[in-house]
């Protein structure tokens, strides 16, 4: 059976309804799994003169999500919470309301196994605050909803892979975050989550944290106090992990093949590489929650909303992963 | 008149000289600049299989630079330290006592205005330390030599530039020196040396330091209290600045021809995205000395060391940045 995909709209006033009708056009998609788009008919009904799409969609309600037809794209509303109107390219708390209403809606069929993932798209941080939510951005808030403290940010973008030690705190703050049991637990994350993509075996770096990884400490002391006994600690469980490995080579070794995934200590050391390899087809995956999510890499980009320009390759790509491991957890579970 | 380079040789045992002969057959890079090598001429004779360039080859010394003829391709031997024993990808005293006197020569050479750049290729830091010289690396002792203490490094590949806060600090340390003088300074530099390679009224951007360059202080309050007072000031003198713009994204902006410079805030913000773009053509631009220095942006590399397979691209972009920079400042003093 196809896993089942619920599609988060995002701030309908951005990009994400167009793209989600831009992504869906393709057959080969479809072909990978049965999605349920958690939004607003009227957003994307504005995008209709792209959708080969409209044949296919079909309205769904939250108890009766098995009786879509295979091949069916669906849409479900939320019931409790009227959709916004429509202005594009502005920013509005009715949107960023819905918009997070809308992943509330999603991370609940997803906890209740009626999903097998969900694939988001981009919120506007700053129309989610006016609508009162408090969020660092939608993984803490979706994290929160799954009532998990500890979770991890992945970067995928084609066959390379960050997975960040910390993400959203200040770097004074990330520094104190680069702990031997953070580390080790960061690691065995990564080599789960590369599993799951279905690579047998992965092979697994640790970037430095501190320029030339420390120099041998002459640069700093975090790489012989706190990552090498890390590494050491999961290397004695099996896993294939080498490091520290000097930050500015090794996502460059990983771009060459030498690695499947990298663990980044920090939000910008492993969101620089990925995104000046790949800015288009960057995904983003959170690891650690009870629940399969995938995002788009960008965001609203409420500049070019309803121009008809925006480019559905990062949510193609995230579906695409959350497709993988969907199926992976199904044959693992049965 | 063409400037004359002095190039020295780095670390007999590595790739040095392989790369300089491999550099200088070429004629376009002799028809940029004058240069003589500082070095071994036994190690450069190594190579000779490369060597259209032995008919070129004139041997050297201090007081007669001047008279070498306008397209040979000098050797300098320092009189008062002999050539080192080769002994291709290891690591010796010698051969690190005898790469960094070359260093000291060609800096008395520059510093007297004998020469008009300094080109050099890589020492190994193990090496020299063998030697008895405790420097963090290259640049520091060059700059001792200088008598220079306040110095910035540029990354250059192709049209993407990177000038850096700080380079060989740990990370903790580097956020220390994230001041607003220091910031200012920096990117006074970036602009000065961006005007040198020719490019007139450059746009520099500034990178933040916290993820998103600190999301309105939600994230570290660096951008605020020290990074954008720097760019007010500088500003105010006329130079064109913007940011602090998020790390994520400004070194893909500049690769799409927005900036023509970045200023980054540590190492690895600044060499990541350089080293992924176009690792075998980085180099290094030494700024704040008083004499030019270029450097290649690699290593050693003992390990294929004598193989014949050394990459000349990085020491070859390094000659022509030295060229371009003296040719600017020879047409500033006339």
């Amino acid at each position: 059976m196809k896993p089942r995909l619920a599609i988060t709209i995002g701030d309908v006033n951005g990009i994400g309804p167009e793209i989600i009708v831009k992504a869906f056009e393709d057959p080969e998609l479809l072909a990978l799994c049965r999605p349920v788009i958690v939004g607003s008919v009227r957003a994307l009904e504005k995008y209709a003169q792209y959708g080969a799409l409209s044949d296919r969609i079909a309205r769904a309600s939250e108890p009766d999500l098995h009786s879509l037809a295979e091949d069916a794209v669906g849409i479900l509303e939320p019931p409790d919470l009227a959709a916004p109107a429509i202005t594009l390219g502005s920013i509005s708390a009715d949107a960023g309301r819905f918009a997070f209403h809308c992943v509330e809606v999603a991370t609940r069929l997803a906890l209740s196994g009626r999903v097998d993932a969900i694939v988001t798209c981009p919120v506007s941080k700053t129309a989610v605050n006016m609508a009162g939510y408090r969020y660092a951005g939608h993984t803490e808030f979706l994290a929160e909803l799954c009532g998990c403290a500890d979770y991890r940010m992945m970067l995928v973008a084609g066959e390379l892979r960050v997975v960040h030690l910390t993400t959203h705190v200040s770097l004074r703050e990330a520094l104190n975050q680069v702990t031997s049991p953070r580390v080790a637990d960061t690691i065995r994350l990564a080599h789960q989550a590369v599993e799951q993509l279905g690579i047998k075996q992965p092979k697994i770096a640790v970037a430095g944290l501190n320029p030339h990884a420390g120099e041998g400490t002459l640069f700093g002391t975090e790489e012989r106090d706190e990552i090498a006994p890390a590494i050491e600690t999961v290397r004695a469980d099996g896993i294939d992990v080498t490091g520290p490995v000097p930050p500015d080579t090794v996502f460059m070794q990983m771009a060459h093949g030498k690695f499947d995934a990298v663990v980044a200590m920090y939000h910008d050391q492993g969101h620089i590489p990925l995104k000046m390899a790949a800015f288009n087809r960057t995904v983003n995956v959170t690891l650690g929650l009870p629940v399969i999510r995938t995002s788009v890499g960008h965001g609203t980009a409420f500049d070019i909303a309803g121009r008809g320009r925006a480019d559905p390759t990062s949510l193609a790509e995230a579906v695409r992963l959350a497709a993988t491991m969907a199926r992976k957890r199904q044959q693992v579970s049965q």
